[in-house]
């Protein structure tokens, strides 16, 4: 395959400020692959769009170059960066405002270099995807080398990311993510399953839940069941149902593993 | 253009989960052009993602690869298949759980061979898309022989999908999708246009639609009107309106043909 | 890069109409990159299509082929057209039916040349973009020249576009565009901000915005803000909330730049 270029964005699934992304990143001279993530990333959500990018960056081809753009602070002080994270023999590359949006890929992928871009005195103040980041693109696509592409800076804006805390009574976290089933994934890793196994009960916000299992399909439908989800944490899920329904959770609702008395 | 393969899931559109699916095909040395087909299906529903399926794969040039992660039984004994549909000259082929997500595909295309694949003992018991068939297809589009892929299986796992049936008092049949227009697309074959052309009604649950059309805008908007459809089935549809809505309709709903007095 | 292809309809993102136009337009032998502009476009709503194809067709390459599939008129007498647009430099074809989805292209873009394209009788009546413009596309692809395309025809089909006024009392509009933050476009042009920032106030329906800004993050969280919008209109915005909902404004909603006392 050509190198890969995907977008992450929260201008909406068929947003004319996508297909303009794409028009221009789609003049590059070398052939390149264009992937979208998302473009329903809800707005402004920071945060949110770290998850998804933390989640999913390592899982494309070594110098892939990841544009996101959610960019609630565009045309203020705040940054443009290119970025680099990973190891000399596979890294991801990143162009982006330096508002957070990296904080969960950066705590998984060591950065390597980062560069704080310039902003052309003729970008429009509100949408520096399409006056900044995608001219970059394509001129790193078609071979420009990331050492001209402004002053090094030594490390990337990053926000608190929640981690699961060990205290007397248990290890407690909270809801990280939502899915599109309603399955709730929490913070905490799934090396805590032994704990979650001996305890047998997994706390979500007032509720309890009692059956764990490998899979969705080994409990009944209906059924609210805890288990390692293919992120590898501990999720909350209901068989053929919504967790996040049921259990009337959202986004850092608490969660806990109880300390057996 | 080089060789096409097609992404069909329940994810979400902009779901990580798709995003890792990309990511992971992507690794592929030989060049293929990704085409999303939906994330969009109802979660959990094989039934929608097997009309999806049938009603569009034929349309893909002979060879495309299709990957289709409608998956509610993921990890548990429901196997994943390797399969190919049509005929010597052109045929297509799947990657997907051995659900039901091909009934309706194998009754429009002939089965000319299906392989059950090897899960690893590594791969996630909640995302076999990602760590059985992703890796796979990779290897399929690097050249990888299907021979190769497990142990042979002679029939697919289907289930019952409604046809029409002939009645002395007409023909009955039922609502088999609906798209985003709202139109409702029937289980009753362009063929019986005549007899409702003779008939000069049709049936939707309570309701009965006798402006009978070639094409939508042959009626006043806001119209009820029936007609056949472009998947080559009897539609009843509102002129730039909605049916589902206006005749109370859903996937189920029974429609008929009566037999005149 | 080799050309590229786009795709704009009504069908709703995951329909199994876009996978079908996909999958014909894949059958081109010369490979080509398809892009995605949007399926979401509004039913039947081919003001939305006209505003968002004139919004973001010259941001592509010159020679882009774009289909444009919103046809409520689809079978009846209205046309489909084969167009180009631009100059000789730098141009945009287009397939789609004549029915006004390129109004605001053409106001754009100089008409280079327009064809009406003939309708094969065995075409689907309801379907003309799979049955009359994907095959179509697939040729263009490969190398058809358009003069052979159907009869030269002098100009497209438009409909009104609404434009501002200059009145005694200031200068009257509209919002002709909410994207997906919330934020009011409106058909006041760019030009008009030394007047607004003279005035300091920007009328949206029988609300009055005094905070004039460069940019969405000038001012606080939950601010009404007037600016000059990447579109190159004055648009109305709450900072990172919906002005639609605050304003409760909706395409067509009156705006007015009120000449001063």
């Amino acid at each position: 395959m050509p190198r890969v270029v995907t977008l992450t964005t929260d201008f909406g699934s068929g947003s004319g400020y996508v297909a303009e992304l794409k028009g221009l990143l789609l003049h590059a001279k070398t052939p390149f692959a264009l992937a979208d993530i998302s473009h329903d990333v809800p707005p402004h959500d920071i945060r949110a769009a770290a998850w998804l990018v933390g989640q999913s960056c390592s899982a494309f081809p070594s110098g892939t170059l990841h544009i996101v753009v959610v960019d609630p602070g565009v045309g203020t002080e705040r940054g443009l960066v290119w970025a680099r994270l990973g190891t000399a023999e596979s890294h991801q590359d990143f162009l982006c405002p330096d508002n957070g949006v990296l904080t969960l890929a950066v705590q998984r992928l060591p950065l390597i270099a980062a560069r704080r871009l310039a902003i052309p005195a003729d970008a429009a103040a509100t949408f520096h995807g399409r006056d900044v980041l995608a001219p970059l693109a394509v001129r790193l696509v078609d071979g420009l080398t990331p050492e001209s592409l402004g002053s090094p800076i030594e490390e990337l804006a990053t926000f608190h990311w929640p981690s699961h805390q060990e205290t007397p009574t248990g290890i407690r976290g909270e809801v990280i993510s939502i899915d599109a089933f309603g399955n709730l994934v929490t913070n905490l890793p799934a090396s805590f399953l032994p704990r979650l196994a001996a305890t047998g009960r997994l706390r979500v916000g007032p509720h309890e839940i009692t059956t764990i299992v490998r899979t969705y399909g080994e409990a009944a439908k209906g059924t609210a069941v805890a288990l390692v989800g293919s992120q590898g944490f501990i999720e909350a899920a209901v068989v053929e149902g919504r967790a996040d329904e049921r259990l009337s959770a959202r986004i850092g609702t608490p969660v806990a593993i109880q300390t057996p008395a």
